[in-house]
């Protein structure tokens, strides 16, 4: 077998892979990348890009199904709304793959298995195998989904999120099983086709990981939007039925088992990172618990071998990837490099958004801070109102001894983009005071995010 | 005549009034504030928030006409963008009022005029008039529009934007004569309707005061959203024309005179401080070129005396109001303050956005600055190309010496929401190595911010 030599080996092309490749290549290192689909992870390919592509085209049949001042009928083209994804999606996989070779980064394609703690092997489609030996290797793997025991996922009635992109069909009804980022999304996207949605999620509250408010609210207001929201609720099992449609067997503590017909059933699952194939072992690698334990570098056990993204374990999100890819790139350059200093933003993408950033103020509480809390509400953002959707809040968590903006917390539109604001103020130690003295474009929804930090001193102005 | 006593006489019920207002009530001064008109002044009334309401309405048409996977006819109902429109006017003069009341601000419906340094008298519509004697008094008396003198505003061919935003009819063909903020929101606004638009601009490019590559970038997209756009050309006269619609009389250096017809034209006009009626000489104030000097704390000739907002001059924007009102309280209340520490961003809302803050590169260099330029391009930025609209820049202008972000400009959607990053980096004294290294949400728009930082040091990810 053919051996080649490399600085930096990464394996895996999504966002955490590609960044890294190519951050390396520009600081002079030989990268070589090795992905054995497409360019571009899930992110590009099935995650992050599709969804939006989706969601901004059914957005529009929204906004015009919510617009009193327009009248007449509108026939949605689905595969219209397919090849703009598609379209999208090739893009920017051939935009990347560009990219990446302009700043010099040698792409293969190949499935990487480890034949030595510094090499290893890549099987390649119609083309001999080959031997990569690098100083140092990236395990950019990502991640793949699990589901319960009870779920075949058939594409056609229960629906993995590779399947629901593929919309193949609109259904009248769903059940959405999981109320994270991705649940949460898909069902926005059916929503706005004008499907029946039940969200079904097994802790006591959506969306778990954001603010209790923040939860308490959006369900709220996607009980406005008439979508069903079971909590405590676990899915057990789905079956079909002969009418054409999927049952799907609950278990709640009040109804011990339920059932729910519907015409698909979209499982979210939970991710976990993903080494399959690439014998870890020849390398000297052990997981613990399905992960790699690794250091604020993200250099493993194992001296040169490196691990970012989804790989690297929760949160799975492909702006955590970036971060963690620069890090190590960091790491590997000599650099100090901590990704433990990532202030990581979680997005929730759909009707309404969320943003947040940094500590809740009963998690600050709890870490000995005193907490001082700034609370908006868009209902007087003139902005919001203009886009007839004020039912958000932004909470703008600080330290009452130093000023230091700790966390942020927004649900509204464009919360997505408004939260970069609170990890810009968070990263770099921005306080309330200085929040306060920015003057800020009128009129805008940021200005709600330096109202909830003026409301900290009671000094909102619309408030 | 009645004498009532207060701490601070607020002159003007405008985003700068009302602020002033409500932040010395909070501070416990006794606040009295007088206004002719409905509370909100321009911006509430006939500025910001009306215009808001019918860009997005009509943003609703464009993108259904831009959406390749829809297809049937819509009617638009004129009636009902007019009534949404009027009911968040009214709902957001009486949230400011409510909210000034609930804060303990006096509101008294008059004219006022001074009748000595420290007391004005108000003339008050069916009520006693009343004599103010105050300690301070702030004038947030806004600002009027002026057009040149061969044009009568008749409010069906001949508008002012008063008669635009009244809507009455929906032309066939539009010029629009004036390419600043107003007129660009304008023409995005006719354009989305339908309307075939002409932009007529003196200068010798459209928004003078943006960025140069912005200015010309703009003009581009115009061009390919198929509006005429005249620059060097001067609108000189209108006159009504037999067959219902007006003729233009142009100058230009090239075609010395030429004419234009079109079924209305829309006057954006230039704008200027308005005291009419105020006496300011029984307050031994006097105009300098129809402006009132002031202080670093908004504090005029006459002590005690104060203005704020487009009263005090250029730039007439509603939040350089609000922070001018701050400082003036602030002075007031005998802090420091100085509204030359504010730092003003400048938005046009239409389609594109653009926002700006700080120092051009140009500038920045005359300014004696060692300047570095950052520049991405949305083209590269995944969420704008879901959104179908990816031909903006965002320009980040730093100090090499430094690293400080002295600018940004950007081109692009949401560009007024985008434009806070660079405002909170350019008042806080950010530096580009501090935009780097924070993790922003993938996918957004704001992600494009950071990589234009990013591009200064030739580190943009994804460019």
């Amino acid at each position: 077998m053919k051996t080649e030599r490399c600085d930096l080996l990464v394996v895996g092309g999504g966002p955490g892979g590609y960044t890294a490749a190519m951050r390396a290549a520009a600081k002079g290192l030989r990268v070589t990348l090795v992905e054995k689909g497409p360019m571009g992870g899930t992110c590009l390919n099935r995650g992050c890009l599709p969804t939006k592509a989706l969601l901004e085209d059914t957005l529009t049949i929204e906004r015009v199904r919510r617009a009193r001042f327009l009248k007449g009928d509108l026939k949605i083209n689905r595969e219209r709304i397919l090849e703009r994804k598609a379209a999208l999606v090739a893009e920017s996989v051939a935009g990347v793959t560009q990219t990446a070779l302009e700043k010099g980064v040698t792409l293969l394609q190949g499935k990487a298995s480890f034949t030595g703690p510094d090499r290893m092997a890549l099987e390649r489609p119609g083309d001999e195998p080959l031997e990569v030996q690098a100083r140092h290797i990236l395990l950019a793997t990502g991640s793949r989904p699990e589901y319960g025991p009870g779920f075949a996922i058939d594409g056609e009635r229960v629906l993995d999120t590779d399947a629901a992109l593929a919309l193949a069909s609109i259904p009248r009804s769903v059940a959405v099983v999981g109320t994270g980022n991705r649940g949460v999304e898909f069902a926005a996207i059916y929503a706005n086709l004008g499907v029946r949605v039940t969200l079904i999620e097994r802790a006591k509250r959506i969306l778990p990981r954001e603010h209790r408010w923040v939860s308490g609210r959006y369900r709220q207001v996607l009980g406005q939007r008439r979508m069903q929201v079971l909590t405590r609720t676990e899915a057990v099992a789905a079956e079909p039925t002969q009418g054409g449609g999927v049952r799907l067997t609950l278990e709640s503590p009040k109804h011990e088992q339920d059932r729910l017909e519907v015409d698909q059933v979209l499982l979210t699952g939970s991710r976990r990172p993903s080494f399959a194939g690439l014998n870890l072992e020849a390398a000297g690698l052990v997981l613990q618990d399905g992960l790699l334990e690794h250091g604020p570098a993200l250099e493993t056990g194992q001296k040169g071998i490196y691990v970012a993204g989804d790989a690297a374990g929760a949160p799975y999100l492909a702006h955590k990837a970036i971060g963690q890819a620069m890090a190590a790139v960091d790491g590997i350059l000599g650099k100090e490099a901590s990704a433990e200093a990532l202030v990581v933003p979680n997005c929730i993408y759909g009707d309404p958004e969320v943003g947040s950033v940094g500590l809740k103020d009963y998690e600050a509480k709890k870490a000995g801070y005193n907490v001082r809390l700034g609370e908006f509400h868009l209902v007087r953002n003139g902005r919001a109102g203009t886009m007839g959707k004020d039912e958000g809040v932004v909470l703008t968590v600080s330290d009452a001894d130093t000023g230091r903006v700790l966390g942020m917390h927004i649900l509204g539109p464009s919360a997505t983009e408004l939260i970069s604001l609170g990890a810009l103020a968070v990263r770099n130690g921005l306080t309330v005071g200085d929040l306060k003295q920015t003057v800020l474009p009128h009129m805008t929804l940021s200005e709600a995010v330096f109202e909830s930090a003026a409301a900290t001193d009671g000094e909102a102005v619309h408030q």
